[in-house]
């Protein structure tokens, strides 16, 4: 498959996801073994600090890692599991996910993917995360 | 501190959490060293197979969690690290989290999350995870 | 199988598992979803203060989550992940590490581990641990 | 510190681990945020299958992640917790554990490693794990 028609076929799927519509998560490139989202951040993403939720550093690193992982073992995966560690309170314009595949087999992939906060053309990591991408087989029962 | 003062200013903390708003989240109850927390699942929080994405079960996850842990370490305290695996395809009304406190210290808790579906009155296991939370002395850094 | 057949299946695994020789760890109960495993206390086992060294928990957790998961998996299982958090320092006459079952399919199970270190019939515990188990199909590969 | 002291330090540290040394672990190297240890593969360290025990790999991880936690924190450090997928089965020599600080703080350093097994100049990516190390403040307390 050609680079481009997977980040066609990426964007689709986000854009079939209504929660990450509704956070307003952006896929900005999907290649073999990568993929970078883009959360901007609202004040509707903020804890009670004013920093960015950490659930919402969890959503960007789940969804992340999933769309590293379905780029390799095609579109139908869930995640397995993941484990992520908070870094720095996150602040800025958005949230920019990057995710890597580690190692794969057919049925599944391990990956990382670290989590920046950006504010113009400046980044800071603020959470790294680690997890296990799965492969559901014309189903989408995650056993 | 009573039970109940402990429910109230947890009550308010979540109220302050803008994301937590969006998502309609409620503190079900907080005690010494357990949590419940309860997010309505609107089509809004659901992936493309139209479950409940994964992100959202990190949210109530780490929420939880951290609840759990602000109970017994007080109200000043930040979610350092997180595991958390999904168990089947969460459906239903609402999700439901229950975190309790494993062991802790003076400055952090370690806290375990199990995180239930809810449809009437049955709850479905969805999703388990384990994390630690740790306190920030007057101040919202993480370190 | 009947528990006892189990029980004697474990035991056999384990007893070749040359590394758990080497520590002389024992199943002291395997039934479905459950098993527990001791491991002795010995001076070899220590770190540079003199507690049992992060490295044995660890291994004990991994091997308590494997046999718990092959107690409901069958035999040919590997672990595929797990997290630890280390709760206190561990010391004693042993550690005995009780793994349970979460949730299973046919081909995996989520597991939860707790480790104790044991003196006497005093019980401490020292770290608690969250992992998967995977079937291999008559291999030992792990994808 | 310059950072040969870095490396004596370390291997002083490790020696005085009795479970380090019944492993035959060695300290290759030890730098401000890094660190590489090898583990010899002895068919002691074997599991059922004849391939090292994942408890020797979680091992590795473990004290990796520590010694490069230790060398940005100071030497009186614990792992507090750690995650770790399993990639391939270990077979050759020796493990590899090559373990860095992503950040750092005073208190507390997140760290990740990557554990190889080598067979002459051969490496094979077996396991990645990821942890929190932390500072215990003239004491050995983990909290």
């Amino acid at each position: 498959m050609m680079k481009n028609d997977l980040h066609e076929i990426g964007k689709r799927v986000l854009a079939s996801q209504p929660f990450s519509v509704l956070l307003g998560a952006e896929l900005l490139s999907l290649a073999a073994g990568l993929a970078v989202i883009r959360v901007p951040v609202t004040p509707d993403v903020r804890q009670q600090h004013g920093h960015v939720h950490g659930g919402v550093l969890s959503y960007a690193a789940d969804n992340a890692l999933a769309f590293a992982g379905g780029s390799v073992l095609g579109p139908g995966v869930v995640t397995s599991e993941f484990k992520i560690n908070y870094l720095r309170p996150a602040a800025g314009d958005s949230l920019v996910a990057r995710a890597g595949v580690v190692h794969h087999g057919r049925r599944q992939a391990v990956c990382r993917c670290d989590i920046f906060a950006a504010s113009g053309r400046s980044e800071t990591l603020c959470a790294t995360a680690q997890g296990t991408i799965r492969k559901v087989s014309s189903s989408v029962s995650p056993d």
